[in-house]
């Protein structure tokens, strides 16, 4: 049957597919310097943010996105203290990070100022650390941002990007993933969410070659559900130079200093296993 | 925006979200003595099986669902001869089952010969192994068949249901459940789908108290992504009472007898790991 306008629409067009979210009402609408920010109050999920029509956020799912892209890299570094968040103007993954006592530094480099102006309105829980001493709020590009980082200034940098079109499609590029590997330290790693393994297969594999061929030795996918992003099911790509990826600090997460709703330390092992078809195709 | 009559569309109406998938053509619509039988051919998914306007198979994403209701259930059981599918009329769970050179008999016992007719004409890849001389495929009443079987008749049975509404709701119950555990042997494992972690984490709780009161010592949950089912993740909920369900033949599964697209041995262990909310629900 049709859906009408008391829904929000995503259309994933070259998928043929569609995710519908009941609406009670639009409460913001804007048009910034890089995108449309839109924001509704959904009937079951809570509040949404769209940038250019696509899901970024919602009060129900986000929880689960944002503790995969923070919590595994985190907690396979050894001793994190200088985090780099390139996009993620919502700032839960922020939050997620300073969760993390080892944490000193943690930097956002958000391109657009308004996401996160928007975000601290009508996500304040999402927003709950902005304040954290420990944070630095950046609107800039990240890509230079990068370049420019002093050699091993970062332990993990964490790119919480939007989909590899327009704007964030040099996050995705070999010549980005050079940067962040000199920007890195000593065991750093670097954590990308990179898209749906049922919809986007190829393209994880061309972040594994683009990591690798950037100098990255050892690349691990993620994968974990997402409601509300394409396919309900999603990955993050770690890569690192120092440490095996394989490995990480079982018993940190199992003390539990830090909350969580989804991650946990059999969650983490979990999601490193590839389906059959992704493993084949990575191999 | 909306989405004009070119989609077909689900509403998972008390989750206030839908999903839709964009269609060429309706190939088929019956109603049967017991429900609505529509098939579509979309445009990426493939054909399309709806029941009563649900959701039941599409071509491209139908193998995590169908290989992780076998798989992990036949991997664990350490010799399942004798199999018997509770619904599954599109017959792909039988075509899982019988990858399994143990199996002898697998027994199919789906209420509407009309869903198993139309899979036959529509999805001839999922019903290929109908003629394998092992299958029996019966059109009766599962809960009535299970109650009737003769005790310890069979090694694995796996309930492969619609939603717990209508005729299906039985099938999610300690009564039903009970039977199940009288007509499984030693080592007997039972397996049925148990929805959404993400939507119906209570009633994933429901089903492991009412397989415990039934009598099963060991309950188990897996998780898996599953784009076109609500929330796009989901749950198959395993009970024994034999040998613990948390060790499987491992060996088995990697010598890769069976050939799978998603299931493997890395991903039967990953399916266990229960996220922080739902372990703590479960606890």
């Amino acid at each position: 049957m049709a859906l009408d306008h008391t829904w929000y629409t995503e259309q994933w067009a070259e998928q043929g597919a569609a995710i519908s979210l009941k609406i009670r009402d639009k409460v913001h609408d804007e048009q910034s310097t890089y995108q449309r920010i839109e924001i509704y109050e959904t009937e079951t999920f809570g509040t949404l943010m769209t940038l250019d029509g696509l899901v970024m956020v919602t009060d129900r799912d986000n929880f689960i996105y944002h503790e995969m892209m923070s919590h595994p890299a985190l907690f396979t570094h050894p001793n994190p203290r200088r985090v780099l968040i390139i996009g993620g103007g919502d700032c839960s993954t922020l939050r997620e990070v300073l969760k993390h006592s080892t944490v000193e530094l943690a930097e956002q480099v958000e391109l657009d100022e308004r996401v996160t102006r928007v975000a601290e309105k009508f996500f304040p829980d999402l927003c709950a650390s902005n304040d954290d001493p420990r944070a630095r709020l950046h609107f800039a590009d990240g890509i230079e941002w990068v370049a420019r980082a002093a050699p091993g200034s970062y332990d993990v940098i964490i790119i919480d990007s939007t989909d590899p079109v327009g704007p964030a499609a040099g996050l995705f590029s070999e010549t980005f993933y050079r940067d962040c590997l000199r920007a890195l330290g000593k065991d750093g790693i670097v954590v990308g969410q990179s898209e749906s393994p049922l919809f986007h297969a190829e393209l994880i594999r061309s972040v594994h070659r683009a990591l690798r061929s950037a100098g990255f030795r050892d690349v691990l996918t993620l994968n974990f559900p997402q409601c509300t992003y394409p396919s309900g099911w999603w990955s993050a790509t770690l890569a690192g130079n120092g440490r095996p990826l394989a490995t990480f600090r079982e018993d940190d997460v199992a003390a539990k200093r830090v909350s969580t709703r989804y991650y946990n330390r059999a969650i983490h092992t979990a999601a490193r296993a590839a389906p059959q078809f992704l493993d084949e195709l990575l191999r």
